[in-house]
């Protein structure tokens, strides 16, 4: 709680700590685009941001822990809208931001790098794990919020349902490598909602 | 259909061709699983698989194609089984499979080491997307075959019913980096078949 304060803080539109954070989390992900995870240097995103290296140090410490600030600040962006439609617009409205994303080209080679560093990288892993739960937890709500009008079943599974929304954009963007479209996105949408209708999104959470 | 035939003659057991083949690909797994793809060289191959390093160059001419051809292996040793059962004990089958080879220490190092690989490199994606076009296209027969015994409904869409299988295991091995276990198996069957059998996999084929 007290992180998400300070970083509430942080991000305050017009502070010189908020100015310092965003020319320093935009180079990190420059830098992340271009030369990937494992050629982040805490020197070069300095300079690229126009901040002084004692700052970034002092405040950032270690390249990964660059890399989870900005994945803090990407899940913060990716946050759910107002809840006001049905699910059935609300998962459609989340396939189609994870497919915004993947698609964007600074973004989803961000996503990308981050996801290869983390095949080998243990603080790569940890910083994609942490943006996901977060996303996930927050995408939960809406399902939980349909539970509670009797849209969905009574137990369904909110991260498990979110979770099956996302799988199969992401298992074509980076496994079978296939192209990832609107189509892809609503279908993966429908499917899940056809799934959870049914009950199979019932059962212990976590699972 | 003749790559099929010339393989099927490699892999004969006892010919030289075949233990050449298979000392071969052995030796590329072992560099890819402790070098990754980036550091897989044609020399290292040839003297870690006791074969004469021109052997190598002139069947396989670069380190990608060692890749694809081990994929190629990889594919045909996930084949489906015969398909005796009804079609939910395949697509737990099928899970099951995923499961298995992902949470293999040498074979999930090497699905990792080439989707990692494949975000920057177009040899290697291709090399990735053959292996699963060949694993989905094969397996997705299974689901035509549920359908002529009128155990889904007629015209569901085969690879993307497995696709729909596969892709939350991928999801949490490589995107969230969450554990794959057999309740996370079991759960990707059940729902994926949940939605097929309340119609949301009939669709035109290959979206």
């Amino acid at each position: 709680m007290e992180r998400e304060s300070r970083l509430a803080g942080t991000v305050r539109p017009g502070g010189r700590t908020a100015k310092v954070r965003a020319a320093v989390l935009q180079a990190t992900q420059d830098e992340l685009v271009e030369r990937g995870f494992d050629g982040l240097g805490m020197d070069q995103v300095a300079a690229r941001a126009g901040v002084g290296k004692t700052t970034v140090y002092r405040r950032w410490g270690t390249a990964a822990r660059l890399v989870t600030d900005l994945m803090t600040e990407l899940a913060e962006q990716s946050a759910p809208p107002p809840d006001t439609g049905g699910i059935d617009d609300a998962l459609r409205a989340n396939a189609l931001s994870v497919l915004g994303a993947v698609n964007d080209p600074r973004l989803g080679a961000t996503f990308q790098a981050v996801i290869a560093a983390a095949t080998c990288n243990e603080e790569a892993a940890t910083a994609l794990r942490a943006f996901y739960t977060r996303r996930i937890a927050e995408w939960a709500e809406v399902v939980d919020a349909a539970v509670g009008r009797g849209e969905l079943p009574e137990g369904t599974d909110g991260p498990e349902l979110i979770r099956a929304v996302s799988a199969p954009l992401y298992y074509r963007l980076v496994v079978t490598r296939e192209p990832v479209d609107e189509v892809v996105a609503e279908r993966a949408a429908a499917r899940a909602l056809a799934a959870a209708r049914a009950g199979a999104f019932i059962g212990a959470p976590g699972g």
